[in-house]
Order: C-alpha cells, then structure tokens, then sequence
C-alpha cells in the first residue's frame, strides 16, 4: 500500500476520525485506531485535566497512533499544548486559528501536525506554515465551516492544485463510495466526522445519535457565519436563532443566544430542542447507530469493492 | 461500453452540456455532440422564433443526438413546448417547476424528458411524474439551486438511495477526475455547465468568458434564494445587492434591483460590472477558453487515465 499519509502516520488505512467536541474523546478514538484508521479525541469541549485523562486511556486502549483535534482559540492552549507534549502524543489536528503559532513548538517535539481549512487561500497559507498536511474541509461538513462556502467537491481538486503537502478530505463523507470519490478528486485520505457520532463509542447522548440517524436531506442549515459557523439540525433553537436574525443581530445579541454551553447540552445531554446539534449534509445517508470498528471495516469494503468493479460498471 | 445515459440518449460519453441562458446556443450544443457528449440548447434566454432558428440550425450542424432545456416558468411554454415538438427534437430537460405538467405532453411525442432536482424530495416527485432521468444539481452549481443547500458530495449518494431511475450529476464538474468522482458516488452521467461557458463555441461575450478564466475559490456566492437562487460572481451589482440585503428587501424591491435584462447584459453584453454572472464555484479550476471539442475529449481523456491508474496509486 503506497499512500502519503498512512506512511505520515503509520496507519493501515487513509481513514481518519474527526475529532468532534462532546463525540470524541478516547473510547471511540481507541476504537477507530484499533481498528486501522487514525482515531482523534476532540480537545474542543474538554478541560486540561479531562483532557490528560483521555490521553492516558486511549494511550492504555490502543497501541496504534492516535492524535488530538485542538481548536487555537481554546483559552487554555498553553496548558493543551503542554499536555499533548508532555503525554507526547505523536500527532495533532489544529483548527480555528493561525498554524504558524503552534507547529514549530509542536514539531520540535517530534509532533506531526495537520491544520485544517476551509479554502484555496488557507490551504496555500498553512503549507507555508510548514504544516505536514492540510483537512480540506467542504461546505457540507457539521463541523466549522468557512465563509467562502466552498464545497468538498471543488476545495479538493482547486487545493490540490495550489499545494504539494498531503491533503485530507473532509465533509460530506460516511460511505466507501465517499472515500474513493475523494480520493479519485485528489484527496490523500478523508476526514470522517458524521458517520462516527451515530457509533457505539461516540461519547454523544443517545438522543443525538438517535436523531443524526433521523436526519434527512434538508434538515441541516450552515448558520452563525458571524462567529464561527456551524451546520445545524433544524429544532426549536435554530428557530429561534433564525427568529433572532431576523430582528438584525449584534454579535453581542448573537453569543448572548448562544450561550456558553448549548453544544453540551444538544450533544451530550441530549436536549434535542434547546441544544445546539452540529452535524454534516451528510447524515441524510446515515440510518443506523454501529460499532466504530464496524463502520471503519464496512467504509474499506465498500470503497475497495467499488474501485475493483468500477470497469465492470463504468466505460 | 454499458451505461443507462449513453443508452438512453444513444450518444457516446456520459457527458451532458447543461442548457444555460446566455449561453449555450446552437455552436455549443452542435460542437458537444459532434464530440461524443450531449449538447443542450438554453431555450431559458430565447424568443419562441429564435429557439427554433436555434433548433434548426442545431439539426444542420451535427447528425448526433441533441436536447433542449426548457424552464418552465417560462412565459411562452406552451409556444415553446409546441416547436420542440414540431422540430422533432428528441430530448428535453425541463427545470424550475413540476415535471407532472409537461412530461406525458412530451413522452407522447417521443421525447425522452429529464428534470433538474437539487433534493432527494423532489428527485422522488420526479421520477413518480415518469421522467426518464432526472439531473441532481449540488449547491456549488452556478445555474438555479435550491434553497436545500445540499451539495453535489452528499446529493448524489442521497439521491441515488431514493430512485431508480438514472442519475445524472451536475455542480462542481469540470475536469475529468469531476466525472469520474460523481461516477463513483453512483451517478450514472454528468451534467457540466462552467466549463463550457469558457469555450469558444458559447454564445456569451468574451469579457464574461474571460472573467470566468479569472475567478478563484471564494469569487462566487449564492444569493437571491428569496426569488430562484443563483450563484453569482462578486461584482458591483452582486454588492449593490448585498447592501440591499442590509434593508431586509420586500420580494418586490428585489425583482426590482434585479430589473429585466441583468444576465444578458452581464453574460451576453459583457457588462461585467452592473450585469449578473451567473458560474459555478469550480470556475476557480478553469483557467482557459478552449474549443468544446477538446473540453469534451480532455474530460473523457483524464477520466479514463484516472480510472485505469488508480489501482496503482491508491491502496
């Protein structure tokens, strides 16, 4: 098998799990390196010490890599940082913020770190910044989005275009057929992100897998493009958000009806009209909750059967 | 070669010249079928009498099969819908309303009919109407989207799940790896518009085609979902329309800032400035004019070097 980046990680296959705030933490990150993807535990949602805690036991649950998704804007990076050093975790997904901050200090520390980003421009940047690869991240992702609302579809082959480092796509992917789509417009590996909140191991409430599995074409919207967007189910507090711009928002009015914890209480607490539920277009294709290990294997074997019968199928 | 649209059509290549206002006259349609793809005259943009000069002219120019695309809020359908079938054209794709209205008219007369969807719901309400394919057409499209949002990556697969009839994917091809993506997320063809407005053969100014060569990742953006959504290049009449925005416009003061001629006078006249430019979000992955016949060749050329390379270069 000849891939840049399961040769960057020293995986067994160019499949990585999103680290997602209140989805990922060690169980399900274990359980996808387990099973030969690169499994992220998501620092987003978590304190220093809750942080630590993770890395530890995902260290105890897997002897394959693994790595941590952290946000820059974190207000305890320093602290997140020296974590990541410390409990030398020997990979890291970096968003929401400048590369050039962090990846020096995190490479000097034998770190391989990935930034991820949402257009060309960005894309182009963060190799300057001497990251080891981009996560080209598309429109439809659940995740944070960027303003250009460039989809999957195009930011692929046009990133792929303008930058020489490995690329990781992301958005809109929970299928074999996904995987090798991606791959066939240029992408290195894909970023799977949806498809994992509806796992076994997803540290999410019941509910919300419940509902990523009842969620349909449609039922998402990109929405607070003025903070840091984010793609919605549509319940009663998308309404009221949607009410809210309505009435021509300051940012301040904004944040104030965001609130500091309603992606906790949609995603881990399980408040499907009052909680911020992020989500990818993609759950429309997700229709049952299964093991990680599970949804890993069955990705590979689709995406492998669809490559070896593409000349069958297609001219 | 077996494949449902090159069967159906009885054409060459699974590759569709979307109909566009503006556009896609009788050079470009005759060009793209001559060259082993389907040519669609844009009727959207035409007087009933200039359609069928269009028409004729069409039939003079190449011996292959061709189409027309027909809105249907069109002023004068049933005068249109009357030469389509005096002309004896042999395929239509009907957009912008219910595909009920005109598909058995037109089945009758031996017509093959296709309807443009951007949802699974309405991909579904298309093929109970007896369509005989239908066009799922993503959010990066720059032609008329739905306010769904949902992109090619995830509206493809979705849609597929829910008919059976051949699916035909259009918003985001450009290239050859394009084709074969959506191929392999289960469309059965691909519709592909940006590309072939920079080609010599289209019917818009050169001031347009050149502006397309020139517009990157971010350029466009999809407005007016209020009236039919479309996906415009930033220029002076896409701000002078934001800053519209800003007042929270009736319907009536957006029809008006929109007026009656803005496509043709920014597509057809080359007012780059003040007229509306209507592309998609791959035009930043088109960087030259070239004749339609070598779109149509390089695309099939790059989809097959992929397809047979790949089980080298990925896992």
């Amino acid at each position: 098998m000849k891939n840049r980046i399961v040769e960057l990680f020293k995986i067994k296959y160019p499949l990585i799990q999103a680290g997602m705030i209140w989805n990922s933490g060690w169980k399900l990150a274990s359980a996808v390196s387990n099973a030969g993807g690169l499994g992220l535990i998501g620092a987003g949602s978590m304190y220093p010490d809750v942080l630590r805690e993770h890395i530890q036991k995902c260290k105890k649950a897997t002897n394959f890599p693994f790595g941590v998704n952290v946000p820059m804007l974190y207000p305890n990076i320093e602290e997140i940082m020296q974590i990541i050093v410390d409990e030398e975790v020997k990979i890291v997904f970096t968003s929401a913020g400048n590369p050039k901050t962090w990846t020096p200090f995190l490479q000097q520390h034998g770190i391989k770190v990935v930034h991820v980003v949402s257009s060309v421009k960005f894309a182009v940047k963060s190799e300057q910044a001497g990251v080891d690869a981009v996560v080209a991240e598309g429109f439809e992702a659940g995740g944070h989005n960027g303003r250009e609302e460039t989809t999957t579809f195009t930011l692929i082959p046009m990133v792929k275009e303008k930058v020489s480092i490995p690329v990781i796509a992301a958005g809109g992917i929970a299928a074999g057929r996904g995987m090798l789509a991606a791959m066939v417009l240029g992408a290195d590996a894909v970023q799977i992100g949806s498809r994992f909140v509806a796992s076994n191991e997803a540290s999410s409430h019941i509910n919300f897998k419940n509902e990523v599995v009842k969620t349909e074409d449609g039922d998402t919207h990109l929405t607070l493009k003025e903070l840091a967007p984010v793609r919605l189910i549509k319940n009663n507090f998308f309404n009221e958000l949607q009410n809210l711009y309505q009435q021509k928002p300051t940012l301040e009015q904004l944040k104030e009806k965001l609130g500091r914890a309603r992606a906790k209480k949609g995603m881990f607490e399980g408040d499907l009209e009052n909680g911020e539920l992020e989500i990818g277009q993609i759950a429309g294709l997700i229709h049952e909750i299964k093991p990680a290990a599970k949804i890993v294997t069955d990705i590979i074997k689709e995406f492998q059967w669809v490559k070896n019968t593409m000349n069958k199928d297609l001219f």
